[in-house]
């Protein structure tokens, strides 16, 4: 059956010899305080340590590695306003081409600047007036690009999973696994690794409370999409899983947790003041999660993984969201 | 000669076998933006990641732990308004004796409820009025406590000086290491590891330019008072050097540099920002002086060792002191 998959274990096992040595293999940090307050022994992936402080490097140099010598030659592009954009900009870096990022103009300059900042070509669109993903496809086809999809590509989804795979093969066994969803590409990998590796463990995802799409969608058993949501956290501000993502999940996690912006605000205080590590709020929910109803992502946990999936805000947007 | 040393590359050898397994061997960070921005290979290592979030716990333990058994029953005593006084109640809690720790109560609450966590009995004083010397002795004498100095001992600047020796035995040669200087106890450790091991090593310490007391004691050859200095570095707030550690430090110390509280936040920006990792204002001086004025801390660096010393702030705290 595991042919008819999009994305096996095996992919995941390639993936990771393909980024090894490029990509880093993140610390899997532990804290008594933490294990005393869930009541369970807690493994965290620390992704907010990969380079360009994010998973995102994992996929998109999976990705952009997999292209041939002479799509390389001419070059890759992506749209993003996030951590894909610094992904695909640094793997395009590290292999030798060039990359062309389509961003909202209204891009916070430090992002801008840090894509930038790793070789890539920036080209801005107006967020209200143009549609990125026709720019997007329109500049590639123009420049003869090869555009890195965010999540909605097997090699994509593959290297995400490879952060869930370093971690169960450093820990060992685990009851549950804890891991952010945004388009659902981190959770497909993980959730393919992870069962692929461990048959009996339970993956979780965690939602904004107002971008619940993915779990409107596994009860729905179809992709339900819903407005653009309004969440501190950025990276999942998702209205619809993707299709090739989705079905993988629907078949995979076993459920969703959802977590306000207070919540989520609170996991990231508890991570820089107890863990003394910074933590984005799309990278904290999987910890807002664990922290704010244990109980219901898993009764009785013994030994419970989660990532943190990213560190990228800045002093200044940590200090407006937790300052009083 | 080194008879005549009040702390040797052997005490600190010994000091690393008595906090093993009890101290976390706290990691060594690399950062390639980090590098790029000094010229030179940065060797970091995370005293914010060592337990209670300080390099005290090093010291503390070690002095502790050398209590005989009748002293161990009747308890220890410390005074501190800052991580010493957590390293002591959480040391003495690791070997079942208990800890009275006297604290100002204006302390933040923060604190004073960490410290109680780690089951210590507070006393409060009133800083203005009391001295907490003359109290803290009568209070060890009244009750038959050791009282545990933040510095002024051998055991205490022998455990400090295992973050430097974990260092050079991980990462190899040096040619400098960058250290805060507050009391001078991790300063004076860590120099005696370093050049025990590395004799060609240099050794430089940090302090906060209104803080600089260590800096006029070297100059005069004698240990200069100066006024309590105002700074936001409040672990390295201290007057006069101490007499203990002075002595060594006069010997093994090549330099001081001085930052000055814009660099120290510009520091712990870059930590936050770069690093993804959290530092109090004393723990991100090394680094500060490393980013503000490379060259003067050595001309040619090849491989430079600092020292991030503590990570207990509040992400309120924080915010007020980075928000803009």
């Amino acid at each position: 059956m595991s042919d008819a998959q999009p994305v096996t274990l095996q992919d995941i096992q390639d993936a990771a010899a393909q980024i090894k040595g490029v990509a880093h293999r993140t610390p899997v940090l532990r804290s008594r305080t933490l294990d005393e307050l869930v009541g369970a022994q807690v493994f965290v992936k620390c992704e907010n340590l990969q380079r360009i402080g994010a998973f995102k490097f994992r996929g998109a140099y999976n990705a952009v590695s997999r292209l041939s010598a002479e799509q390389l030659a001419r070059g890759v592009a992506a749209y993003s306003s996030g951590n894909h954009a610094q992904a695909v900009a640094l793997a395009a870096r590290e292999l030798g081409t060039t990359a062309v990022i389509l961003m909202p103009e209204d891009t916070p300059r430090s992002k801008l600047e840090a894509t930038a900042g790793y070789g890539a070509e920036i080209v801005t669109y107006d967020r209200y007036t143009g549609n990125r993903t026709a720019m997007g496809e329109a500049l590639a086809a123009e420049r003869g690009l090869a555009l890195v999809p965010p999540y909605e590509h097997p090699h994509v989804i593959a290297g995400q999973g490879t952060a869930a795979l370093e971690l169960l093969e450093e820990v060992g066994e685990l009851d549950t696994l804890v891991v952010p969803v945004g388009g659902g590409g981190l959770i497909a990998g993980s959730a393919v690794a992870a069962k692929g590796l461990q048959p009996g463990i339970r993956v979780i995802g965690v939602e904004p409370e107002e971008g619940d799409d993915t779990k409107r969608s596994l009860e729905a058993g179809r992709r339900v999409s819903i407005p653009v949501p309004r969440t501190i956290a950025d990276g999942q501000a998702a209205d619809i899983p993707g299709e090739l993502t989705f079905s993988v999940n629907r078949r995979l996690v076993d459920g969703i947790a959802l977590v306000s912006d207070d919540q989520i605000r609170d996991a990231m205080r508890f991570a820089f003041e107890r863990l003394k590590t910074v933590v984005e709020p799309s990278g904290a929910t999987a910890l807002a999660a664990l922290l704010s109803h244990r109980t219901a992502l898993d009764p009785a946990p013994r030994r419970i993984g989660i990532v943190l999936s990213g560190g990228n805000i800045s002093a200044q947007r940590f200090a407006e969201l937790l300052g009083d």
